[in-house]
């Protein structure tokens, strides 16, 4: 049966990069690894919408999430975490182990923290180092609205630090314009890569308060180390050099469409998928929906792991469930990365026939033909 | 011109692991990936020669050395690092960023610390918490006798943690006879996979001192936290799951063959080289060679640097350089993981021909014929 993977990480991987991963090894500390070293994280620039410079890391996301927080904020300093989910609750859980104060701006899954909320924060807590929050929260599909918290975070000393890892490259999202002083993202999202590689873009503000931490309390992730080496295009430690190589393949990719023209297109899946899901009788979970996946509440009566679990034994069909609470309750499609349109009418269309199967009362097609409308309008 | 990799890592990959990263995406959250981590973990154990739990990291082999300091040793605690080169240095830096004292047992490079050495620190410094050596030191060739140490540090309340990045599955290492509380290794050396991957084996003893340090100071590192995912063979965050599937293969090949045999032959292997190289009137740099890597020093009148550039660009053979101080002086064959007796027979065949060019004046074949005679004994 032919298997199609729609989880919001791992996502798939274009053919000619995973072909890239089959050439011979090569050594790493040589000129030819530094142009290509330079030369994807100068495509990564162009995604990430900066001018500011990016450390490669070798490593989950988290491991960016971590460099972030343990350089830039010193123990017993004070941050503010914007809490709507998991992803936004690792935040809390990375501050703790660091010792440091975190402040909880937590809003109930499925919804998004608001910009008023953030303000407010920033008002009674005016000594907070930095606000830590989540472009794409994936665990529920709520996006934030990076850009005014940006707007509210420069006005004051703290830093800006978003955990991007799902939304970056599906999604709008500049750094610069935005006033994102700490940018973090992973491989295995939108970026069409497997998961191993980290990246996190770092403003001049953010370098001020990094230089200043004498004590960063991490040698793996040292940013002022990683900096250094960059100076000559090199990395601390042996990096994950295949992947870096098999990177740029899908890179080049996302260049040649245009970030601005990758972001516009996950747009119009997104509201396909919302309009075929709505037209099935499917409710949108969160309130403040991104583009990166699209996350649905099950109708009365339908239990979400038997839904998806038929997906994939009958259809080869792979989304994935909700987390903790939520599993059981919610399907999260994803159509990031090297996702296209039509890949969203196969779930569309196994979705319908396993509704039917388990005698949610639809009409076939009628899923389909609502994305399709949406799809035929661009 | 046919490329030939000789560098103590990254190594050589075989080709159907490397096939193995061009197959598609999979989902990690599955009983199917389970199986396979549960699998490779289990033959690891075989590799490491222990009963005790390995964890996985997606990191670089420092990630790894980062993990067993900063979970097992408390800040401001002391311990002895055993120092013979760069990567023995790796262990004293660790400590520093992780406010822990180090008393540092250092040889000059090139020579190997001493049993006797360490039973004087340790009768020194009856408070040290952990020893952390290395059992082959790449940057000079020198070998340790972790046995050794083993004996001694079990005596005392101290851990016994070796960095064995380079030489695990290349020379002997018996993590549970040795006495080895934390056994950290990377993917990319003797276990023929790209750079990517870290792991570490944790026993009993080192257990209970990382359940009794309130403050581990890692997020992403969390050994704990790690064992407890085990428990269901998860892991804390995504993995770099691809290169898992991938190491499957290359730890069957390693399984096949049988670890005692693979020591064996790697010793034959270093026999050889270093027949070789002694046979052109190169001499050993290291003092107590390992069994990973050949180090030798150049002839008067020879620069290293001159010679592997010359290696490279006629001949497509890559050796490595010395680092820092020994930059130009000596050259690395490593002799690890996917290499065999004929690539040494390539290497000292190439360096047979450039020494020639560069004047030096040896017999075409001594180096060859010395190699071929450690061979044919077999």
């Amino acid at each position: 049966m032919k298997q199609r993977l729609l989880t919001p990480g791992p996502t798939p991987v274009p053919e000619e990069t995973l072909l890239e991963f089959a050439r011979p090894m090569i050594f790493h500390r040589t000129a030819e690894f530094r142009v290509l070293l330079a030369e994807v994280l100068a495509d990564l620039q162009t995604i990430f919408c900066t001018k500011n410079l990016i450390i490669p890391l070798t490593a989950s996301g988290t491991g960016a999430l971590e460099a972030a927080l343990a350089n830039s904020v010193p123990a017993g300093a004070k941050i503010i975490c914007l809490i709507a989910g998991r992803f936004g609750e690792r935040w809390k859980n990375i501050a703790k182990a660091f010792n440091i104060e975190s402040i909880n701006v937590t809003v109930p899954y499925g919804q998004a923290v608001q910009p008023d909320q953030l303000a407010k924060a920033l008002a009674d807590h005016p000594d907070a180092i930095a606000v830590c929050s989540t472009l794409s929260e994936t665990s529920t599909g709520v996006g934030h609205d990076i850009a005014a918290f940006g707007k509210l975070i420069a006005k004051t000393p703290a830093l800006h630090i978003v955990d991007a890892i799902s939304g970056l490259g599906a999604m709008e999202c500049r750094t610069d314009e935005w006033q994102i002083d700490i940018n973090c993202t992973g491989s295995q999202k939108a970026l069409m890569m497997p998961p191993g590689l980290a990246f996190l873009s770092v403003s001049d503000k953010a370098w001020q308060a990094i230089d200043k931490n004498a004590n960063p309390r991490t040698f793996y992730f040292d940013l002022k180390k990683a900096k250094k080496n960059l100076e000559t295009s090199d990395t601390p430690y042996t990096p994950a050099h295949t992947m870096i190589r098999a990177m740029r393949v899908s890179l080049k990719k996302i260049l040649a469409e245009g970030i601005e023209n990758v972001w516009a297109r996950q747009k119009r899946y997104a509201e396909a998928a919302r309009a075929g899901f709505q037209a099935l009788g499917l409710e949108l979970f969160p309130a403040q929906p991104n583009t990166a996946l699209t996350v649905v509440k099950m109708p009365a009566g339908i239990d979400s792991t038997t839904l998806l679990t038929k997906l994939e034994k009958q259809y080869g069909l792979k989304l994935a469930n909700g987390q903790d609470t939520l599993k059981g309750k919610i399907i999260r499609l994803a159509h990031m990365g090297y996702i296209d349109q039509f890949d969203i009418l196969a779930a569309l269309g196994g979705v319908e026939l396993v509704l039917l199967e388990m005698g949610h009362r639809i009409e076939p097609g009628a899923g389909l033909s609502a994305a399709q409308r949406v799809f035929a309008k661009a």
